[in-house]
């Protein structure tokens, strides 16, 4: 095998180029239609290789993309002069895209289990389906923080919070790609994105500039890159859309290569967004055309263009021309090849062993592991005298009602193909001895929404006027039943990833569209108990019904078997393990409203309310808790001792007081009372706990250097003295100590004297 | 008379810590009650002088106020050892506020007139007002950019445009000192505020941090400060409460020092905000207690507290425990000195001549002046089938009705016992051949709101059952009219300054309050022509009102004659002048939303329509204009000649069209097509034309090096070459030609060749 560098060295310059290109996504090139290939064609197009295509499991069987995958791989390493294998990337925030593969809860739903071991398993999976199809590189995960509610594609992220993010983007990277450098036939090349800040576009408006401070942007949205490099040796990052301070990312030399490369020491690749390249010209307009464009992205420290070489096509020539170094080209092209090496795709290279022995899909398991994911996302918002669960056995008749209870909504990033269990379907295979009826109530969109929903451009909403027979059949049904269920919230043509100017996606105002409230509102007066089930890409406006429901569940798109999920919740087989990952506020007016702001927010306002609706961490369990016996290790550390590795324990008691068996999240804040530098509280560590009614246990979070570091003026990482109020939190109880961080001398007391 | 250097060796230091106080505000100080004044105990406070005394105005007739300060001021200068004057410092940005003062339309309304001409003979009056009383410190303008109608000090601030908000601050500085460096009798110093970037707290709540990169900072934020300082000689600034990524300006020595001193030039008095000192603890927890807080704030750059010496009465004590040097000390005491000896208030100064020759106030004059400000405040938003004007002489019938028209709303700062012509009033003065009828159809808050409001903490809002009679009345008095005028929007009480925890102001609803929406809806149900007049402290949702209304005016508090005002505009005596300063939103959603965003701002929303519902500059005229024949004076000039001060001419031609005369706002927009830092279309010019029908002008816009230059990746500012396309706008008429700036060689063809 030949080092790196003398494969770099062996490829002449339209070789080199042709490795920083994604040269389409399947679907798309013309030199494949369904099952044929044009390999001649193909290799003709890309005589000198290629460095990457895109999505050869969308719309195609698990068979069948394999042996598309096989095919191409074979002829690209036999048939081009450097035979270098190709990147194969697909998109897998929550499941792989693609025919026959597993559909697991949105990322926001994964975020809302707070279990990072769930998320590793997802994640290993994810790989595992995609490797079974001869694709070895996953866009994923999000690591941005979802904090605009209003902004589409908080589905895609694991909520608002940087330590939460950073943990579940960690355990992403440990499932798509294992431990090893060298990744195994059943792992994939990973690829963290957005890079950076790309979770707060302006009025939620997608891939609008971001802005912010340089410490805000550090402490907050660079931190979970930072962990993924650092713990989870990510093999490639995606650099964003938006802008920041009037300088795109894609364009962003500071923070591609200064930051990213130079100070956290990332070694993989660096790739551009879809389209980001030329947007360069077509939206910041800072260059005057797509090979204008290229230059300044691939000099700005990109190392690949995607889906398509639109700028890079012309980075030959640039170089030719004397406008571009080839030393730029060199470096991208050496990022690649690393990449490509970890997946061993480079000359005689061949794949490594199996990791986990375990190349094969068991498809089985994997529908196993959507149900548990799915039955931790959801979050039981609200429970009024203790409605849920229902007891199947006694519950004679039920009306199923809502928009979304029909059709099970899977999300964006979804194969268009793909279906799943619709929360009525599994209702009515779980409360088999209940009459379960049916009826719409009201509609969102004039058709039904589908994953495929997704991809088209214009979407209508439905007519409210056209609902007035079908709310009053629904009203009229629930008159009639025990309990009825409304499952309602957005869908896939309400809010999405809104990619261009003829797609959009996101949403200036949070309420529920259509006449859903009223729906929910009007099956309540009937006086039969009434459970609102709200399935939506994100936070929604649930005032009106949470005012009306008796019980209020909440989940974001909670993957192919989230209907028997629900349906388990609600007949209490299992209990809604979910706790809100982000904020709901009471209104759009409140954005933006999420947990860790700085000391001098939310002030308050006038005629309103400024405290969410329900913060971070919510979410009712179907026993209680209690917390007590808060204790810290030590009461005094010192804050070189704290920079050398030591930890302080932190530990509480938790206790389930109720009659069921059941799990809480349990959480600490660190607050540091007075700093230079102004601090918001925290999130440091959480927990998971499952106790058995009556029954207790103790929780010790170790507080290391992160917990109590701050950025200071200098934008030093730097630990200051002084006093920190730990707070622990567990549902509505909350325990706090301080532990005080000295400077040398005050943490050195005389060692203690021999009697 | 000594040096600023001589009279500073000569003061003690506790000498020097006095002139850093403000010692209280009048009406809060135990020896002043009334018209009661103990200098001896107020001497015995203060043995060492004082620096400032705050609002002797406030409450107090012309007369009291004038001898209280001579007292004060004579007392001062003659008992203490150093005999340096007092300033005394007063709130003034639209009107003096004290008793016997002209009320000026808030400054929003001001910024609506794009009229600085107006702005500065405003600030002129506010100066002579407040010389009058013996005042000669002035804490205005603000300079905020007003981009977040949630915030409740939008009114203070003359719109969210830099380009105008610059202009019209130069203009009240020049109003209020003058241009000589030694300010006249009839001139005051100015007090620029809130350095910077103020007028966008986080979530529109005030003093909530404030996010934003360096750049748009300096270019957008920066700039009108810059401009007061460059152009107006500006004798202070005050620095506002926010922090900036985590410093707070208090405590911000980069920006106040690095920035605003040796960058800016900045050579006045910097000042802290009203209890800003105490808050570096109380709020940003930066400080451990108030003498920390002071020491960090001087150390930064804060060279005064206000209004009381809550950190810095400690300031003395921590120069001799040496935990500050005494530099810092002298430097804010030459800072003070340098401003009082513009005033003439050091050693045996005395007040320079009359600039103007008028020191005496001639109240007559600025009412007239104030009512000339409110006819320019007042914008029609609709006037479907041309309603307005109304014919007075065939008004038989007119109803007057809403929260806001038997009231005058003067808004925040203002004297509480401020009164001024209500819409009712002013209504039934100028309709006097009509029947003029008051039905209050709805409330706001459960007792009507006054200036007095706005300083108490607690507010309620009036019942909305109890408006079923109310409204119900109306209607039918409507049904009866030959128009319904319909007066409603906000008040002191709804949206105003949220100064502290327990005195909140900002809204996170645009919605007007109470059932206002509805009672517009219900008076033009009725058939009878129904006008809406909106006067509101800034943007509110007016969907409703725009739906339901025939026509529609807003303003901002329009002043003491604020009613008189729009009782000429409804007659058509003159016409509603105003164009926004701010843009409308549709929704609340939409936030933040104005006018020069950057390039990828704004995509769209899903469901919701993207685009402002009234944006900046827009006014409908009672008469139309057409505009035609855009030509620039060079299509290519070099970026050098710009640098070197060469101006590009851009000349329109503008007709009145219409059958009245009329005038209209006419702004130049610069959009540079490819900028190596993304920019966004940017305001560079405005002027106001008035014409007879039928009759054409030109106008020609001076283009220089500011229209043309931008914040490069460095931060430099610098003229990029590449085109320019510039547009200008005249109500809804839009004519654009393309600049090209060239380098040097570009720029400088052959010379002409003879023939």
């Amino acid at each position: 095998m030949h080092s790196i560098d003398e494969i770099l060295a062996s490829l002449s310059i339209e070789e080199k180029v042709a490795q920083l290109w994604c040269g389409g996504r399947c679907y798309e090139l013309t030199e494949l239609s369904g099952d044929e290939v044009d390999i001649d064609a193909l290799l003709a197009r890309f005589p000198h290789g290629v460095g990457q295509l895109g999505r050869p499991s969308t719309g195609r069987s698990l068979d069948a993309a394999k042996r598309l995958t096989s095919l191409l791989q074979a002829a690209f390493r036999k048939r081009t002069r450097a035979g270098i294998g190709i990147l194969f990337n697909e998109e897998g925030i929550h499941g792989l895209m693609g025919g026959e593969a597993t559909v697991f809860p949105a990322a926001l739903g994964l975020g809302a289990s707070w279990d990072p071991d769930l998320v590793e398993a997802v994640y290993t999976a994810v790989a595992a389906e995609c490797r079974a199809r001869g694709s070895n590189y996953v866009y994923a995960p999000v690591l941005d923080l979802g904090r605009d509610p209003r902004w589409g594609r908080i589905e895609e992220t694991f909520g608002e919070d940087p330590y939460l993010v950073a943990t579940m983007g960690v355990a992403a990277v440990g499932g798509l790609q294992g431990r090893a450098d060298r990744i195994a036939p059943d792992r994939v090349l990973a690829c963290a994105k957005h890079f950076v800040g790309h979770g707060i576009p302006q009025a939620g408006s997608n891939a609008g500039p971001v802005a912010l401070g340089e410490r805000e942007l550090r402490r907050d949205h660079l931190m979970p890159f930072e962990a993924v490099i650092r713990e989870g040796n990510v093999g490639a990052i995606m650099v964003a859309y938006h802008e920041l301070d009037g300088i795109p990312m894609h364009a962003n030399s500071r923070w591609i290569s200064a930051v990213l490369r130079d100070e956290l020491g990332f070694a993989g690749m660096v790739s551009s967004d879809g389209f980001g390249v030329p947007q360069l010209a077509t939206v910041h307009r800072v260059a005057g055309d797509a090979a204008d464009a290229a230059r300044q992205a691939f000099t700005a420290g990109i190392d690949c263009e995607v889906p398509e070489p639109l700028g890079s096509s012309s980075l030959a020539e640039e170089v030719r021309a004397g406008r571009l170094t080839i030393d730029v080209v060199d470096r991208a092209c050496r990022n690649v090849l690393t990449a490509k090496h970890r997946l061993g795709l480079l000359g005689a290279e061949g794949p490594s062993e199996p990791e986990s022995g375990v190349a094969d899909v068991d498809r089985r398991a994997n529908r196993a592991l959507a149900l548990r994911a799915a039955e931790q996302a959801v979050v039981l918002l609200t429970n009024n005298n203790s409605l849920l669960p229902l007891h199947a056995a006694t519950t004679g008749t039920m009306l199923v009602c809502g928009p979304n209870a029909a059709q099970a909504h899977l999300g964006g990033y979804t194969d268009p193909e793909a279906t799943g269990v619709s929360v009525l379907d599994g209702l009515r295979a779980r409360f088999t001895t209940s009459t379960v009826s049916f009826r719409e109530g009201t509609r969102i969109t004039s058709e039904p929404a589908t994953p495929a929903t997704w991809w088209q451009d214009d979407v209508d909403l439905a007519d409210p006027a056209a609902d007035d027979t079908r709310i009053v059949a629904a009203v009229g049904a629930a008159a009639e039943a025990d309990v009825a269920v409304a499952v309602i919230g957005g869908n896939e043509a309400t809010h999405r990833e809104g990619w261009w100017f003829d797609h959009l996606g996101d949403r200036s105002d949070l309420t529920m569209a259509g006449r859903q409230d009223e729906l929910v509102e009007r099956l309540a007066a009937t006086g039969t108990p009434t459970v609102a089930v709200v399935i939506s890409a994100g936070p929604v406006d649930v005032r009106r019904v949470v005012a009306a429901a008796d019980a209020v569940l909440w989940s974001c798109y909670p993957g192919e078997l989230g209907g028997e999920a629900i349906a388990r919740i609600l007949a209490g087989d299992t209990e809604p393990a979910g706790r809100l990952p982000v904020t709901f506020p009471r209104s759009t007016g409140q954005i933006p409203i999420y947990s860790g702001r700085q000391p001098s927010a939310g002030r308050g306002y006038l005629h309103g309310d400024a405290s969410p609706l329900f913060p971070l961490g919510y979410g009712l369990s179907y026993t209680t808790f209690s917390l007590d016996s808060i204790r810290s290790t030590s009461s005094l550390v010192a804050a070189d001792e704290l920079t050398a590795g030591s930890t302080v324990g932190v530990g509480v008691e938790i206790t389930n007081t109720g009659a069921r068996p059941g799990s809480e999240l349990v959480r600490v804040h660190v607050d540091d009372v007075v700093a230079s530098v102004a601090q918001p509280q925290r999130l440091a560590g959480f927990s998971r706990v499952q106790l058995e009614p009556g029954c207790s246990t103790a929780i010790e979070f170790r507080l290391g250097a992160a917990a109590f570091a701050l950025l200071d003026r200098y934008m030093q990482r730097r630990i200051e003295p002084g006093d920190f109020v730990i707070t622990v939190h567990a549902g509505d109880q909350v325990e706090s100590c301080t532990i005080h961080v000295g400077d040398e001398a005050d943490t050195l007391p005389d060692p203690p004297r021999r009697a």
